[in-house]
């Protein structure tokens, strides 16, 4: 293909060595290269897993000089091409990462305690939501499951559909809190509105749903309407800091993330003044094993302002306020499933995405579904649901058998 | 009683004022007052649960230099004597503190962290351990159950009785382990070395249980040679510092209580090279809801070096090695539950334990046992079970309900 003089010659193997040092820095993959020139090559003696094919001289540079998002962009704008199946490539990347980021800790905590002092405004918060969530609910209507459940579903077998994962998730939330007709929800991020709609319809509750996405919202009413569900549920275009009035039950499913190491304190101050003295409450959130800082292409293209904290930082919105927790399920391989769920829904009509957006964002969702995938296969990321009750309240659950009466998965 | 002349008259307002403010200190409790001189009163308006006499001047004066050491020092050498039940006062004083303490978070939080740099040496470790372990065989077994369980049961129903709760709780800890025959466990902290025989004699695992107290690891030897277990179950008298063999299950019931904030990292290290990548580990351990030191009077008399750590104290276990917590379950209600069987179990033999040792020791465990059942009711004490795995150990158990299969509470 090139012209083989020397200088070309020299000029590959400079490359090759940019490349080898780069391959070296996440691990040395699984997987073999491809260069603009033709040259291939692995750096792994296994088998390689897939072939990542670098169209263009300066995609490498821009790996070079920032492998997350150089990877991420170049990817979404077609100057790397990923051949063979992108979830396995994904894993292979992330565990490869893992493996040798294994001795850090120290680094990365003190990150996070750094970043425990910059807050989300409320500009900023609404700015960050949408961002993401008002990309258009035809959007996330194509991939997603009928109810629109963007949060990890919970499979009770295996074998369960998302749908039926989905729904056995809203079930397995409200179970949890032990959920009792008359009672009065608040639900802190409330998506489009699944929840608090399956908690009024199914289990007789009283629920006021807030959320900043205009988009989720509108639509979430539009269900209750069609579900006659107008007088049990009401959905409040508002910021969880601006939630002031008294429940038996508060949860908060996939909103965490999202609020920011800084105001974790103010969320428990939130459901401190809200949640009455015998009430429980439960945040579900993605998360992680230890601190680590938020993959720099995630927060620049798909979650702006996002954190996934490990449990001791997640205590800052317990402790402070002397909630006792009493349950914490960690449903890691449920989200890594559901995330493999959405990217095979996702890859059968990347075709429409890209009709209604462009390719390049068509390529970065595909990416970002794959990637969230292997983040959990990996351990990268884990899910918590942390449930909880004010200091003092005696009225908690015996045992956590209760959960486990009348699940479909029971052998 | 006493003579009333305007000097004994002064003299008596003056002690009152004292023992109020005294009260007030801890949050104005419904019980009722007798002093040295006859004199009776109260200072909630509520009906007392229960009547504290101070007998002697010099105890109120101890109680005011050190409401905890004083009342725990004068009540155990029957300066003051609670008329009444012994638990109904502890509850009703317990949760009158938490009820005043109730605004405080920083402080015992600061407390804590300074704390954690205050290491427990081996010596001082085993020092602690033979204080309160090595009372002798024969006072445990005046008032445990019959395996000798000193740490939490497990009530599958509220009907069971303390000896079925204790086995439950076995149970409980080897089904979230999911033990199978031939695996390798190694325990840290064994006491009487009951869960040890418990995994070998029923589950057919092999054994290594680690505990500095020399009489109870005389009496675990003795019971394995008896149930014919010496080939699976191999009592170890050394410090969890030591432990260094690999094995596919860590287990530690009861010990963290005892190994001080500065050592978690030390036993995380210490799981970290002793459990396999495929391994799984479980902790328990009394705990907090928030940051707060030991009880002063509990640290001198009853568990010196003792600290029971929050859930954001207790991830210093984990994180900085890296560990996936996949499960936490607290059972506070049945560590109340425990203390208050324990408690009626040794008021029977009260009299037996004043002539083994003397009526001081006899009223002070008495007061103890009365006291922690108290803490655990009110929730100043939880109880945290830790389930967790090593960094990307993809064996976890799909979903929790396997821990309730087969249990004999089920409805």
């Amino acid at each position: 293909m090139s012209v083989d003089t020397s200088h070309s010659l020299a000029e590959r193997s400079f490359d090759r060595a940019l490349i080898h040092s780069l391959l070296k820095h996440v691990g040395n993959p699984r997987i073999s290269i491809r260069l603009w020139n033709g040259d291939e090559f692995q750096v792994s003696d296994e088998r390689p897993v897939a072939c990542m094919e670098i169209r263009r001289r300066r995609a490498a540079l821009r790996l070079l000089r920032s492998p997350s998002v150089g990877f991420g962009e170049c990817y979404s704008q077609g100057l790397i091409e990923v051949h063979g199946d992108l979830l396995a490539f994904a894993n292979e990347i992330t565990a490869a990462i893992t493996r040798k980021r294994e001795g850090r800790y120290y680094g990365p905590k003190l990150r996070s305690m750094l970043h425990a002092m910059n807050a989300n405004s409320l500009t900023r918060a609404r700015h960050n939501v949408h961002h993401h969530y008002d990309l258009g609910n035809d959007f996330y209507k194509l991939w997603l499951d009928p109810r629109l459940v963007y949060t990890c579903a919970y499979y009770e077998s295996p074998a369960a559909t998302l749908a039926e994962a989905q729904l056995a998730k809203l079930e397995h939330v409200c179970r949890k809190l032990k959920l009792r007709p008359g009672q009065k929800v608040i639900e802190a991020g409330c998506g489009w509105g699944a929840l608090a709609l399956h908690m009024a319809e199914h289990h007789g509750a009283n629920v006021v749903a807030y959320n900043t996405s205009t988009e989720q919202i509108a639509y979430a009413r539009e269900q209750a309407a069609t579900l006659g569900l107008d007088d049990k549920v009401k959905f409040v275009e508002d910021d969880y800091r601006n939630i002031d009035e008294r429940c038996d039950v508060f949860v908060s499913v996939g909103m965490l993330e999202h609020v920011g190491l800084a105001n974790f304190g103010t969320l428990g101050s939130v459901i401190k003044r809200c949640l009455k003295k015998d009430g429980i409450g439960l945040i579900h959130s993605i998360g992680r094993s230890h601190a680590q800082k938020m993959d720099p292409w995630i927060i620049k293209h798909i979650f702006p302002g996002g954190h996934a904290p490990s449990l001791s930082e997640m205590t800052a919105v317990f402790e402070p306020c002397k909630f006792s927790i009493i349950d914490i399920e960690n449903l890691r391989p449920h989200y890594a499933r559901t995330c493999a769920d959405w990217l095979r829904n996702y890859e059968a009509v990347t075709d429409q995405v890209a009709a209604m957006y462009d390719e390049e964002f068509a390529r970065m969702w595909h990416l970002y579904l794959a990637g969230s995938s292997a983040g959990f296969q990996s351990g990268t990321l884990q899910l918590y649901q942390v449930l909880f009750v004010p200091h003092g309240n005696d009225q908690v659950p015996w045992t956590r058998e209760y959960q486990y009466q009348g699940q479909s998965g029971r052998a």
